[in-house]
C-alpha cells in the first residue's frame, strides 16, 4: 500500500493522489457491444442462444427460468441461507419502505391546487452479475425498492452456468422479493434484451444493476438511445475509504480495507488517518489478514495501487474524502457521528466501529448498488425513487385563475407567447360573461 | 390536424399514431458538438469568445454579467414584469419546498440505525436558452430548486444579444432566485464551458436546462464522459396531449393547443376525445384563433403534424395517453379528477376548464422542464432532489451486530466473499472476549 503524507502535496499531487483509473470507452469494447446489440435487436431470441453459447459456455434450452427449476432451486438451498436470504429482504424493505417518496398536495394561491402523484415504472430489467460467484444479495438490493414501487412486470437478468441453470440462491432471492421473470441472460446481451425486447423477454423502461465492462457500456449506449431504455446509473469499480484515528481497532480497519479489495483487481482502497501509527498499524494488519484469505491474489492486486494518506486532523479527512467522493465511506472513529455533518459527497457512511461494510452489503437495510468512480458528487445510490415517477398534477378554480391569471399573462407576454397568454385571458373573460 | 379513428386501427398502425419525429442524432452535429467541446476544453475562454463570435454574432467583453449589467437590467424592467417574476418564484418555491425530500432515520433491528441525509450538489449549471424570445421562466424554475437544495455554487449560462448584454428579465429572474453567478454564453460551448470549466466558468457537478440540438447533443456527450458532468434528463421537442369530452369548451381546447404549438415548428400537439364532434368544433376553433397569432406560421408548422383522435370512451383516452407518455397532459373532461387515478405516465397534469397549460410554464408552482419524447415512461420533471444526493448512512452497537452479522456472515460465505464475512466475526469475537 502506498503511503501518502497530503501535506507534502501540491494540488495537481494531490489530485493525482486520487486519482482512479482511467475507464478509458476502448473503441474495441464500443464496437463489440454495438455488434451484440445490432444482432440482438435484429435476430432475437436466436441471437441471445448464440451468444450464450459463445460468452457464457452455456446451451440455453429455454431461455426463461421455469416453475421447476425455481421449485429445485428452492428444494436444494440450504435452510439457514434461506432464512439470511428472508431476514435480510426484510430489513431492507423496512429501510426501503420508510425512505420512499409520497405523495404531495399543497395550496400555492387560493383555489391553485398543486401536487405531485407517484406511479411506478411499468417495467423494469434487473441485471445480477454471476462473475466470479453468483449475487444473491443484488438480487435483493434491486428487487425490494422494484416491489415498494410496484412496478407491473420486474425482470431479471443472469447469466447461466455452464450446465444451462442458474444459481439456486439467486433464483430463491429473486422469488421472495417478488421479481415475476427470471431469463438465463448475461452480459451485453442481456441488457439488449432487455431494452429492447426478443420473442422470450419482454421490453423494459429503465435497467438497473451493476456488471463488468461488456455490462457498462451495453447500458451507457441503450441509454443514449431514446429507443432504447432509461438506467439507474453510469457505473465504476467498487470502492471504499476508510477515516480512522489514533484510537480505531486496525484488525477492524484491516479487515474492512480487505473486504473492499476482495470485490476484484480494479477496487479502490484508501485509509485516511491523522494517526501515523495507526497507517503502520493497519499496513502490518492487512498484510497478515491477506495471507489467510482464499481471494487473497485478487486482493493483492487491489491493494498494489491502495492508499494510505496521512492527514493533520480528522476534518482535513473528510476533506480528503470529499474530494474523493466514494462510494463507501466508513468512519472509524471516536465520536464518528460528529464528522458526518460535514460529509458532502459519498454513496454510503459507515459510522463506528460496530459497523463493517459488510453489514451494508448485505442486510443493515441501506441498498449496496451506490455511484462509485466519483459519481457520488452527483448521483444518489438506487431506492424507491428510482423506480418510480414523480408527476406534477396542477386544478384552478375560477378563483385560482383569477389569482394566478394576470402574472401567467405578464410572463406570456414578456416571452413572446401571445397563445400563452390567450388561454388565459380568453378563459378570464369567459369567466367575467359568467358574472 | 390529422383526424385519426383509433379503433379502426391495428396495433401497428396505433404506434405510427403515435409515432414522434425521429431524433437522429446525425453524424454531423455529433461531430460538430465534439469538436465544439474539444476547443472549449483546450483553448479555454478564448474559445468561448471565438465561438461567440462565429455563432451568436456577438463580440464578448466579458464573459460574466457584471454587477453594473445585473443593475442596469433591474432598473430598465417594468415593474409589472417585476412584480410578476417575484410572484412567480413564491409560488414556485411553495410547491417545491412542499415536495422537498426529507431526512429519513428508521432501525432496521435493534441497534441497527440506518439514515438518509440529504446534500446539495455542490456546483450546478443552469442552462437558459433565447433563442426565438428570452426565457425568464426558466431560470425561475432551474434555479428555485438549486436554491432550496442550497447547491453552493449556482451557475447560469444565457446567450448574450448582438449587442453583447443579456437580457433584462433573465438577468433579474436569476438574481431573484439566488443565483450567483452568470454568463453571456450559449450552445454547445456553453455547456463545455459548465462541464469542464474554464478561465472564467466554473466547472459544475451536474447540469440542467432545455436546449436546441446543439445544446442537447453536448448535454448527452458531456454526460457519457466520467470526467464530465451529469445532466437533468434527455430531451426532445416539447408536446401536449389534450383529452376532452363533448362538454368541452373548444376555444379553450384551441387555446391550449395553440400553445403548445407556438412554441416550435417541431411541437407535438395531440388531441383525444370520445367525440366527433368536439373534435370539429375544435378544429374549426384552431384555425379561427391561430389566424390571429403573431407566431401562427410557427404554430401552423407544429399543426400540420398534429392529431386528433376518437376513442370510444375516456378511460380509452387515457389509456391512448399512457402510451404515448406526453410531457403536458390536459384533462378537459367533466369531473377531470376521476381520470387521475389512471394516468400512467405523464411529465404534469393540466386538471379541469380553468386550468390552462401556461399555468404550469410559469407560476402555479409546478416545474415546467419536464420530460418530453416519451421520457416520461421512466424520467420525472425537475425538483429539488435533481439538485441533492441522498447518502444512506448505517450505524451497529455492539447489540446490532450481534442481530445483524449472523445474517451478513451467512450471506458472505454464499458469495464466496470471506473477507467479508470475516470483517464481522472478527468484530463478534471481540465483543465476546469484552464480556
Ligand atoms: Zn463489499
Ligand atoms: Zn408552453
Amino acid at each position: 500500500m502506498k503511503r501518502i503524507d497530503w501535506n507534502t502535496l501540491g494540488e495537481t499531487e494531490r489530485d493525482a493522489a486520487l486519482a482512479r483509473p482511467a475507464q478509458a470507452r476502448a473503441q474495441e469494447l464500443r464496437a463489440g457491444v454495438e455488434r451484440i446489440i445490432a444482432q440482438v435487436r435484429s435476430k432475437g431470441d436466436a441471437a441471445l442462444r448464440e451468444l450464450s453459447a459463445r460468452y457464457d459456455r452455456c446451451t440455453l434450452q429455454v431461455i426463461e427460468v421455469d416453475e421447476a427449476e425455481f421449485a429445485e432451486a428452492e428444494a436444494r438451498l440450504m435452510p439457514e441461507l434461506k432464512a439470511a436470504i428472508r431476514e435480510a429482504a426484510a430489513r431492507i424493505e423496512v429501510f426501503h419502505r420508510a425512505a420512499a417518496p409520497q405523495p404531495v398536495g399543497v395550496d400555492t394561491a387560493e383555489g391553485v391546487r398543486v401536487e405531485r402523484m407517484l406511479r411506478p415504472i411499468q417495467r423494469v430489467g434487473l441485471y445480477v452479475p454471476a462473475g466470479s460467484a453468483p449475487l444473491p444479495s443484488t438480487a435483493l438490493m434491486l428487487g425490494v425498492p422494484a416491489h415498494i414501487a410496484g412496478c407491473r412486470e420486474v425482470v431479471l437478468c443472469s447469466p447461466a452456468r455452464a450446465d444451462g441453470t442458474c444459481d439456486e440462491a439467486v433464483l430463491f432471492a429473486a422469488r421472495v422479493v417478488g421479481v415475476h421473470r427470471v431469463f438465463k441472460l448475461g452480459g451485453a446481451q442481456a441488457i439488449a434484451a432487455m431494452a429492447y425486447g426478443t420473442g422470450s423477454v419482454p421490453r423494459c423502461d429503465k435497467l438497473f444493476g451493476p456488471g463488468n465492462a461488456w455490462v457498462t457500456e451495453a447500458k451507457l449506449q441503450v441509454s443514449a438511445d431514446p429507443g432504447g431504455a432509461a438506467i439507474d446509473m453510469p457505473a465504476g469499480p467498487s470502492e471504499v475509504l476508510v477515516i480512522a484515528d489514533a484510537q480505531a481497532n486496525a484488525a477492524f480497519v484491516a479487515a474492512d480495507l480487505l473486504s473492499q479489495a476482495e470485490h476484484g483487481p480494479d477496487s479502490q482502497v484508501i485509509l485516511v488517518s491523522p494517526s501515523p501509527a495507526l497507517l503502520d498499524k493497519v499496513a502490518a494488519e492487512v498484510d497478515r489478514q491477506c495471507a489467510e484469505l482464499p481471494r487473497g491474489a485478487i486482493a493483492e492486486q487491489a491493494l498494489a495501487q491502495s492508499r494510505l494518506i496521512e492527514v493533520d486532523s480528522l476534518p482535513q479527512a473528510v476533506e480528503v474524502s470529499n474530494r474523493y467522493a466514494p462510494e463507501h465511506l466508513i468512519l472509524q472513529v471516536d465520536a464518528a457521528r460528529d464528522l458526518l455533518d460535514g460529509v458532502e459527497s459519498a454513496g454510503s457512511v459507515f459510522v463506528g466501529a460496530w459497523t463493517p461494510e459488510s453489514v451494508g452489503d448485505y442486510c443493515s437495510g441501506s441498498n449496496h448498488v451506490l455511484p462509485t468512480y466519483g459519481y457520488a458528487r452527483s448521483y444518489s445510490g438506487v431506492s424507491v425513487a428510482s423506480y418510480q415517477k414523480q408527476i406534477t398534477v396542477q386544478e384552478l378554480s375560477p378563483a385560482g385563475l383569477r389569482a394566478i391569471g394576470p402574472c401567467t399573462a405578464t410572463l406570456a407576454a414578456a416571452e413572446q407567447l401571445e397563445a400563452h397568454r390567450r388561454a388565459v385571458t380568453l378563459r378570464l373573460a369567459a369567466l367575467e360573461d359568467r358574472t
